[in-house]
């Protein structure tokens, strides 16, 4: 009978997103952009390639440490354009409204939204605003789009990972979605966890610019974590991966809150980190260049592509075994952006 | 005290949501784009000019006699861009759903969404999906937001009214808030009216082709209704405008509606009519051009800009009288897009 509605796992980002996606809205909405399954559609207009993207936010608490849903909103659309390889430009904002809503919270996220917008480099340039009636909407949620454009011949995506290729983490994993769920429950002082949301387009033109084609896939592991974005990727270039724990940073606040909420962070939302699959003769060569960068200062190899396969993703435990890694199932921290 | 709070007017598209843009939202995100106040942004790349347009669908009931919230978030931003005098090309979609919600309904709203997007020529390209606890969203939204191309030289924007000009609606007015509102009062069989919920783009062009720089504004009266959107061009071009009452398209329908709940039908949106300011000398020879046009048979010259002015409105009563005619003020029908 469950099959007939829709549960909040639909909106994990994990197995059950995957699910309601392929069964129903792609084939049903069509598009060939969707049907990439990129973080972003890639279009071409007079010679010229660009990159679109959307994303709807509904973050709960709107405030957290180390951001709010405004910079969120902002960050989180510039890095979906910028795992394509794209320069953002543009973005929408649309708001939909709760009746009752503090106008002054409403002007601290509006700000939010600008500074993060400067520093991304992208200009807001159109915008809605809707307002529902008390209890038909929480607070507040925000849909930014973005236009992209790429300004290379590289072609990045998920398909493009290959055997031997290094799986770089740009820094420790798991902060925004344990900020985010520190402040839900009241943790978040003791924590100090604080949410990592950045932007991520400055990173990646460097590390286009020094690694070229040997960048084969970026993306940055949101909803459902490092270990659905590497499923997700293994699963669309037909490769297997394995992944090494000892080597997944992490802050002690983010595996302190991990250990009491029973979290595995990696499966744990990110906001600023992204994952690049490179070509094995770079890796080191590009680790350090993106350690050099303030957004990656405590990147890390953390596994490699080991054969063409099935997409299996394996993990070399910290006690020396084997696990496998699947999609997130069922929906572990609803409402983490 | 209530000035620090968001109201349901401030989304009305009235005067509450263009003090709340003005004073907060457009000078915090700023933007040129925002700053230009047309239903879409104007941006260039490449030398190429593109329009870019976002907007929020909340509709309530979700279903209603001639549409749903489906074809209605393809047109809603389809129009936006056609309003810009640009052919659009791609859309995205993103879906925020209340946790419960039925999968079957889901499946009806994405085929209203392709059928539309068929019908327009448009493609979808990217999307998104968030699902919210229950109780903290009301069944579904759904952002789109929208890429289009401009093929033409012509200028076509709000300010660019003139002494003299036409005003052409393409249709009879108010049907698409009256269909909502009767749906949602459960008058929809007695009244029979139907939402005009349209794509627009190929009115436009056919307009563009046979008007060229004779067609000074173009924009669709949606949220506010015609009497809002009128006053919206006639501040935005320094003119003075008036309108003739006894030539207002309106079915016996909307009518009956309208006095049974006491509504206004200048102030009742519409999502498939558009209002094309034009130069007098060209203006019947258009609107026969509209009339010929399957969604412009109701067409009619409803005014005219008198003189440059500071943007009042007035209305030629059927009785003989002259009225002012304001914005929309605080919300007469709230959730009806």
């Amino acid at each position: 009978m469950n099959n007939d509605l829709i549960l909040l796992g639909h909106g994990s980002g994990g197995n059950l997103s995957h699910q309601l996606l392929e069964e129903l809205l792609i084939p049903t909405l069509s598009g060939e952009g969707m049907a990439q399954r990129n973080d972003a559609a890639l279009l071409e207009l007079a010679g010229q390639r660009l990159a679109f993207s959307t994303d709807s936010y509904v973050v709960e608490p709107l405030f957290f440490p180390g951001g709010c849903i405004g910079d969120l909103a902002v960050n989180g659309t510039v890095n979906d354009l910028a795992m394509m390889g794209a320069t953002p430009l543009w973005l929408s904002c649309a708001m939909i409204i709760e009746e009752g809503f503090s106008r002054q919270k409403l002007a601290e996220v509006a700000t939010a939204m600008r500074v993060a917008a400067d520093l991304a480099g992208v200009k807001i340039v159109t915008g809605d605003t809707k307002v529902v009636p008390r209890g038909k909407a929480d607070g507040l949620f925000i849909n930014t789009s973005g236009i992209g454009v790429i300004r290379h011949d590289l072609r990045i995506d998920g398909t493009r990972a290959r055997p031997g290729d290094r799986i770089i983490v740009s820094g420790t994993i798991g902060d925004h979605g344990i900020a985010v769920m520190a402040a839900r429950e009241g943790l978040e002082l003791e924590s100090g966890v604080r949410s990592d949301s950045a932007p991520l387009n400055g990173l990646v033109a460097d590390l286009l610019a020094a690694g070229g084609d040997t960048v084969h896939v970026l993306r940055d592991p949101t909803r459902g974590g490092v270990a659905t974005t590497v499923k997700e990727i293994a699963l669309q270039s037909g490769v297997d991966v394995t992944l090494d724990e000892a080597s997944l940073p992490l802050t002690a606040g983010v595996k302190g809150v991990c250990s009491i909420l029973g979290l595995d962070p990696l499966y744990v939302a990110n906001e600023g980190k992204l994952l690049a699959f490179v070509a094995p003769e770079r890796a080191v060569e590009l680790l350090a260049m993106v350690r050099n960068h303030p957004l990656g200062k405590d990147a890390a190899i953390i596994g490699e592509v080991t054969k063409i396969g099935t997409g299996k993703v394996r993990m070399l435990t910290s006690v020396g075994g084997f696990r496998g890694v699947e999609m997130l199932a069922g929906e572990q921290l609803p409402r983490i952006c």
